[in-house]
């Protein structure tokens, strides 16, 4: 196994969007060698500036690096990104490390990692959750799943971009648990804005209620920290209602594929989904307060 | 408005349960002189020792009585209570103020609020979250509407009893609010137990994934305190099964009264009235991860 340190480690990062971005500014300072990729260039420019070499497809940041890792939009483009023939899988040497730090499908992060074994390449599932504070604080969590002997190489680099790492099992591993997530969290995101609406209708000050329930045992991090955004009409994208809608549809996917019916799972997509056919895909998840109010015909703040 | 002085005001209590016994023997440990009266009198005991005087009805707590508090089970006691010729506000003399702590309907707390001003008698519905613990440790948030002089005389008494105190506006207020907090605890339930049988199921070990999930932007107070008693298989009350249905049912006749639809709140009433059809209404509300593996034909710790 390879030892991960600044001196004879040659990182590569494909997708340097909000989030990708500020970790590899992590990676950077630390001293690392960084080879970069992004669909739309331009969002490489703060980083070329940084130290990092721009690249002009995943297969040039694989010919350069012992490690790879993605961050990238859909499952489609994690497939296309490591797994096409112009792709890091196809163009990986062995003994290189291949890390997905993209919210994606258990399945694909399974498929990858056989894909991986059989060019003796190794294989980690990463998605992380704290979003983009998180990213530029390095105190993201990061959930992995796959190879262990990898995980356990990486250490230096998940101490790099989180404050919690853990390893959860087989390939998927980590995936799986991004969905334990993100179930929570579109549950969370029903109760936050229904309750608010509820609080608004029955002539409540909702700013006087969130400081009566928000400290007991209705409590949550999105109630905290959401609540004050969607009362001042800030609907601006901390995370994005595609993302999340993305991230709902694989979590039923697979929900389905272990012979569970979760009813509070589906009702969540169904809302958002409500939300994106009001052209709200690009607002942030705590615009889902939008939703419910025109479902019942009320206009919210109003 | 009378002045609230434990050498001037003797205080009244009806409903000695846990949350009120707790919150009775701040009242005493405080110096004022107490009256209560509970259905079953031998839970009454522990404080007639601390020095309470116990009484045999609610008529006999509101003669010896200047302010008096109730915190009985449901809207229907609440009305026997305060509204039934042998109750309260029958016997209640002008200036006296009647404080219901239960968590009950905002359209009685109306109704005993004009009742009240028929009597020249003041009324607040002040209903509370934290549990029995909060109330053990004083650390209540209670959420007050009603008569806002009388909120501010009994502002020595909040503070013996609660962490947060807010006046949320005209009778009924208190409830409202606290119809906001089960809200937002009945779609957090959702999630958690929802989550929690995604992660057994996926082969996850659901203590490892509760590190990974509980401290970010899915974290919340349910999935830290609660969760650890699901993963140990405890599911003692700590707030009963059959109390978050009768709030829940509440809070749908509300929404309903304000034409709303909350989908989420309907769902969680539905799916704690499965848990209490399968007989666990008086378990503690965690033991909702039990109804959601059953109906998935699914045993959960298995």
């Amino acid at each position: 196994m390879i030892e991960v340190h600044p001196e004879t480690t040659r990182l590569g990062w494909i997708g340097t969007g909000v989030m990708g971005r500020s970790m590899c500014a992590h990676l950077l300072r630390a001293g690392y060698p960084l080879a970069i990729y992004n669909r739309s260039p331009e969002k490489m420019e703060s980083l070329i500036a940084l130290g990092a070499v721009g690249c002009s497809s995943p297969k040039q940041v694989a010919i350069r690096s012992d490690v790879v890792f993605s961050m990238v939009g859909y499952p489609s483009d994690v497939e296309q990104t490591l797994l096409g023939s112009e792709g890091v899988l196809a163009h990986a040497k062995p003994g290189n490390i291949i890390v997905d730090m993209t919210t994606s499908s258990p399945k694909l992060a399974v498929q990858i990692a056989q894909e991986a074994v059989s060019k003796h390449v190794l294989a980690l599932d990463a998605p992380v959750s704290g979003g983009d504070i998180g990213a530029r604080e390095a105190r993201l969590s990061i959930m992995v799943g796959g190879d262990k002997a990898a995980f356990d190489a990486l250490e230096p680099i998940w101490k790099l971009l989180g404050k919690t790492y853990l390893y959860h099992g087989p390939a998927g591993s980590g995936q799986h648990t991004k969905i334990v997530n993100q179930i929570l969290i579109g549950a969370s995101m029903i109760g936050l804005c229904e309750s608010m609406l509820y609080a608004q209708q029955s002539g409540l000050d909702p700013a006087l209620v969130l400081q009566s329930v928000s400290m007991g045992a209705a409590g949550s991090w999105s109630l905290t920290n959401l609540t004050p955004r969607i009362l001042r009409g800030d609907f601006e994208p901390g995370f994005y209602v595609d993302h999340l809608v993305k991230d709902l549809g694989i979590a039923i996917e697979e929900a389905q594929s272990l012979k569970l019916d979760l009813p509070g799972l589906s009702l969540a997509k169904k809302l958002y989904e409500y939300l994106q056919a009001m052209d709200r895909g690009s607002a942030g998840t705590q615009a889902l307060i939008l939703a419910i109010a025109e479902r019942n015909g009320v206009v919210w703040g109003a």
